[in-house]
């Protein structure tokens, strides 16, 4: 059986590598800190050796964020920026339109969007959570051509029903899970990475949690804690890694009562998290992000009005900056995590190796030693 | 065999009842008139009486437009518009960013945009379409299910594969065909329509076609020629289709050297071809509109740029009023066409009766007798 | 004294003439018709024969729309959505922002959108009405060149408070007054409009008015009641009337409880009343909307977030056919009520003629004829 | 005469003081590298002590960018993007709408937009600039009222004269001159920055050059070069200034042939470059840019289409790594120009000190010691 999910892992995180981030990170430093998130991913690793279109390699997976858990089929709200639109997020159309997010969020590899996204309406209907008689599933993705075969369309409904069945809360596996698997970042093998902050009392004391799925960068960009890590190690490694085929998708979980377009405020501020690790936004890379708030759950009465609680605007600014920091933190996460990989016509991808990034942090007194 | 596909009839079209419109049609009246689209119908109608989700009745299909052929995989300009977002339109991101349409326009319904979606890409593929290493295809849908087993998820890859492979151009043909199959429009069956408009030479010679999938409106709207067909024709006539359950997607082709901005402007006044039918883009309804031109291919030269003609924005009146015109003929096109269709627990949609839809004409003195 | 303002007329409206128009109005089928809302107006006109830039002659004015009392600062929910912007409204990328609307919105000319702009500002400082240090004005405009001395800036800062200090509850002038005053519409002399419609109490009992400066619209595009009034009353009567120099501004007011996504929607749905009379918002015309709500105003207290209502998406539909139909009249109610007018160069703009209307709506059976 | 306008100084900049940047600058390192590229300020600066409004202290002015030069009306490629919303720049409709911008830039502060919007018409109209009956000017602001008697309207119509007929090529004055004279950043004395970006020939050999009008950013968020200078250099030492009451205005210059879309994508992409000085966008920052093309200026035959080059979007990459290492200099180039100023109230805003940055920048191994 080649198909694992929720890989339980004990391999050191960012931050306990010694790399300095500000704020205060929730318990799991993880979107789920964020109450009723569950998370959950399907991953498909299958064959070695030369691609043969249809049988393998296989490198590839899907990931569920489920943002009040399985059984709750609440519409809550959302927003939506597209900073680079060279990908798919699928259901924007109807956030931007309506304010609501009414499905899990999935992300899984570019050519199989399509696929997720029935299934998701399929697994919708099966466990009756539908809302009204259509869906518009949100499905993200980015493209993992470079390890996996990704013209083989390997990935079944079966891998989507399995990331949603599995959605749990606590830890979060992170690198090469679920949509991550074959992912890449700044040269370096990625995938999925996540962080969270929690505001102190005096801001709310609410949690922004952030998923990514990191296949975006340059390898002569790479930052990290303003250091150039990238120029660090070594010039470009790769003539196919040097070219931005990749993309990064960021979802943003919070419990702050924010209104659809004050999501849309936190969207457009994860350019910057992205920014802090040295993007530049490539045309290759599909830079999609979507922000939700789990607070204003609609009551079940079918009364014509809601009654919602609205953050005001001028209490955003903590909002602003934990999304930032988990966002810097989150892809930084998924480099740490991420381990070397193999794909298709034995393309090797690097994990990015923990003594050299501490040898460059330390060179620049970036350092946090205490770790 | 259940599947139709492309069925040449030769029913009167709304012009030919007498029904009074402005403008100069193409050849054809269709969005073919447009040099080098190609249009391909899957229709999918199986089996009659009681919903068994899974096993039918299926009314519902799959319906393509190709913007320059089906050999043809150039990018070309194009512009999105959202009039109401409660729908799905895969592939827009790009579009945004890019302002390039680099795969078909599929239509299709609700709950089988994904599975058209990875299929297009497959066919792209095979068939050696692809322009770079990874697609972003463009599909939308409306809802058919109060005729279709919308929840069986019937359309198969092979349906969408069928619509691309079947694209031809010259006639398109219109009403209960290809994705249009199970849509209801103002209460009456619905589906696809299509017309188009050629400006004098002193404007440019340039041609402007539609293709709409309609599924909108509610009965008691629905106005053709400024008469008010719906008041006259009734009170609503069902609790199903009073409700605004429905969606319209219009498709803008043209030859006119337009750049991505310009076909912007074009999709937004689409609304003013819809408008002119009554609807007033009810909650329920996915308004999504998409306009591209046929005028820029780029040149097979890998150079660094590319040499675009660009229509002057202060030349674009008479393709604005265009657009609106096509448009209004375009979805009582689809009206005139339809055919009373049973479906689902036997549930059944009545056709526009043209002679009831003179009659009302007449009485407004809006007939052109002639016809 | 050449200011006049707030003109009190017994003139007929349009459906005093019979003109039929869905939908129920509010007692004074105006914007004021929703509680809170004042409208007052500066209206310029000065010196007949050959313009002088600089001494006239002088055609404009100012209209202000105050959307909860003048002496009512509160921040309230607000949407826009630009159908061509080929126009000004300063202030939108603040309510795109924050959703809020922090000032009143006042209509002029064009080249007077400045002055008019930061006179509000000095208004709201000297009445003690600024919320925070900076204020950021709504101000729109169309262009009333034809008949105005546009480029000698006859408007003023006291113009602006003028309008100001003068909206009043009640009736609401129409025609050739304020930011109105030098306008046309479809070849014929336009102006300032206004109209609204009261919801049913199954609906909810909301009230939603609109205001309008007309300018906009080619002379055989006018359509009234569904009648091509534009292709009765003669080809274009005029070089200058023919091309698309004009604009229209749509004000949107309601007392439903909408938040500013919902506000968008109505407003991008204001195409469509737009549509109504003909309009295929040609190039010239900068066509520029804004929806605000008076229901949410934020609570006196400085807590960390506010209370609000929201009326859910699924019950909208009353509203957006009601927006659509009170900017239909609205837009009529400007022609119907507005004077020939003779401006710079002895240019004379006629009114639309009230008797000739009834006998094309008479024609084509549309007139009401126990008005 | 208290009105000082382009300033020579021989005053160190950024990268003078041993600050590493990455890319290549142009012979100016300024917007000026761009040919065509005029920039003008104007300053006005009176009086000390107590606020008496209307009478000063007066710390403010106005900056013009004009991007072919001041004979030269040519409508040309522009594209907008607001980060965030809490500010004001007039004309993006039309930017929007039609791609083209047709005035000069200018930036103010934000009471005094108006006053300057007008204007810049009145420029236009005696220098017969108009290339149509009617003008939408661009004019951005940030706020100064810490510093300037923002309320006392103190810029007149021949302060934005005077900035316009002053524009010139050639070096740009930055700092605390023009739109910046009262300007903070990072609780710092902020104002003008510009630098540029020169491609090598491979990549095209462009130019992309930026103009900040910088007033944004917390204290402790300041980074330069990846160190964390705000961290470094206390806390916050001003309560005033550890609001964020600031915004920035960013304008980027190329001569790289864009069209309007490919502009957006650059605008988008100067977050970026701000994100690198620390910046998180706070709720009151109204942080606004554009972009535009001096390439494909219009033929001044009247045919119906215009001739034009576009850059692949392939061939973008380095022309948004540019633009953001630009954003990224011109901001500090902004700080390390601007010398300590007292304004209304004695209120005073220090510089931030050379040494001192140094001294930071050495301690994280950063400072380019060539230098």
């Amino acid at each position: 059986m080649t198909i694992r999910s929720n890989r339980k892992t004990i391999k050191p995180r960012a931050r306990d590598l010694g790399i300095p981030f500000d704020g205060t990170p929730g318990s799991l430093n993880a979107i789920t800190d964020v109450a009723g998130v569950e998370v959950g991913h399907s991953t498909i690793i299958r064959r070695e050796g030369k691609l043969v279109v249809g049988r393998g390699p296989v490198r590839t997976g899907v990931t569920a964020i489920v943002p009040r858990g399985r059984r709750d089929a609440a519409a809550i709200f959302a927003g939506y920026f597209a900073l680079n639109g060279n990908g798919e997020m699928t259901g924007t159309a109807w956030i931007e339109e309506s304010g609501l997010l009414t499905t899990p969020i999935m992300i899984t590899n570019t050519h199989s969007v399509g696929v997720v996204r029935d299934a998701v309406i399929g697994w919708q209907v099966r466990n009756r959570l539908m809302s009204q008689p259509w869906s518009l599933p949100v499905v993200a993705e980015t493209y993992d051509g470079l390890l996996n075969d990704i013209d083989g369309f390997h990935v079944k409904a079966e891998h989507a029903w399995e990331a949603l069945d599995g959605a749990r809360r606590g830890r979060v596996a992170e690198g090469c899970v679920g949509g991550g698997t074959g992912m890449i970042g700044y040269g370096w093998k990625g995938g999925i990475g996540t962080a969270s902050r929690r505001l102190d009392r005096k801001s709310g004391g609410y949690t922004i949690g952030i998923l990514v799925q990191l296949n975006c960068g340059r390898p002569s960009e790479l930052t990290i804690a303003g250091v150039p890590v990238g120029h660090e190690l070594g010039p470009d490694r790769d003539p196919f890694a040097s070219q931005e085929l990749g993309s990064i998708i960021i979802v943003a979980a919070t419990d702050a009562p924010l209104m659809p377009h004050q999501l849309k405020r936190i969207a457009r501020r994860l350019t910057i998290g992205l920014a802090r690790t040295g993007s530049t936004s490539g045309n290759g890379s599909g830079d999609l992000f979507i922000a939700f708030s789990t607070a204003n759950a609609p009551s079940k009465k079918h009364t014509d009005f809601e009654n919602v609680k609205m953050l005001r605007n001028s209490r955003m600014d903590p909002l602003f900056a934990a999304a930032v920091q988990a966002t810097e933190e989150a892809i930084v996460n998924a480099l740490v995590a991420a381990e070397t990989m193999t794909g298709i016509n034995s393309y090797r991808v690097e994990a990015l190796r923990h003594d050299r990034l501490r040898d460059v942090l330390s060179k620049y007194r970036r350092l946090d030693k205490s770790r």
